[in-house]
């Protein structure tokens, strides 16, 4: 995310006093209330959804992660490569190679 | 998200052939199965939580954006922006300062 | 759900003397952490599920939402018949029939 | 859920066709939905909510239930009997007593 977005998102926050209502708690909540509403996009077909509605919704998801990147003082890069490393390790590509398998099933 | 972050969750995927998995609904599933493990981490408790958990839920969530983003070649920043205008224009600072009810009810 | 099965869960509860967990904010995050649990078992296929772990993970979303029936002391069949006496009227069968939209596109 | 209960839900699904959709991932896909709009009662205050507001979407949550339970053929006591003992099982009174750990904590 660029800065500049970044910054929208702060002051959307800050100019609205809504600083007091971001806990962690009530942002992980958040965030799972709107992916529900990216998910309500494809209730009823896999293939049939509206793109517009699921960019809104996508957007949604990604402003409270970034709420909540911000509340805790978090890096985005910094964790993200901490969980791939994680990932690379549990998923070695010759075992997980074309499967959709869950990595304790590998 | 740096580049080289966007790279590593790319690679991460070409290198095990998962894109044959990664269609926009099973991806909308797992934003909305990773924000819940994210939320698990304040299931009985909204102030006594674990950061490292914390930490890998919400990248397994941006992970998962990442991969939607990717796969409906959207733009991050674009999609974010677009919504914010939206936002803003929801919530008016006068109506909405200091309250949490929903832009239907201010 | 039998009266048998209700003070099951309710002994459980007691037992363990975590009714001061069961709060219905609690509840309703542990309704959805398990329904995305139910929903890991669909993550990347809609047709090969493992039934006896959907079993389990539609049980878990049925224990805490008698939990939380129970904290507000609400009847579920009353709040059901409500509901369903409402999407009846919203979704009327002469313009629903066959049709997976939302009532707002009908 | 009294027998009258679960015929009305069946006869709204039959009289609607809309047993099409009803396919196990659309299921678990709307019980997760529904969870979050339950959830969203909850969003910024875990005490201010409002209990119609609750009684409906939890109501969505237990449709969505009973429809997979019948897609599925399965006796929700049967299921819940089968969950609650093995939590009965991975929660020893005297480990979890009082505590809202995880059973792998205790």
């Amino acid at each position: 995310m660029k800065q500049e977005t970044i910054e929208r998102i702060r002051r959307f926050t800050e100019e609205r006093d809504w600083g007091q209502f971001h806990t962690p708690a009530n942002l992980a909540k958040s965030i799972s209330i709107e992916a529900n509403e990216l998910l309500e996009c494809f209730q009823w077909s896999d293939t049939d959804f509206d793109l517009s509605h699921v960019k809104e919704e996508l957007a949604d998801v990604l402003v409270y992660c970034r709420d909540l990147l911000d509340v805790l003082k978090l890096d985005e890069d910094e964790i993200v490569a901490e969980k791939m490393a994680k990932n690379e390790a549990k998923y070695p590509v010759e075992k997980a190679k074309g499967r959709a398998d869950k990595y304790d099933r590998l």
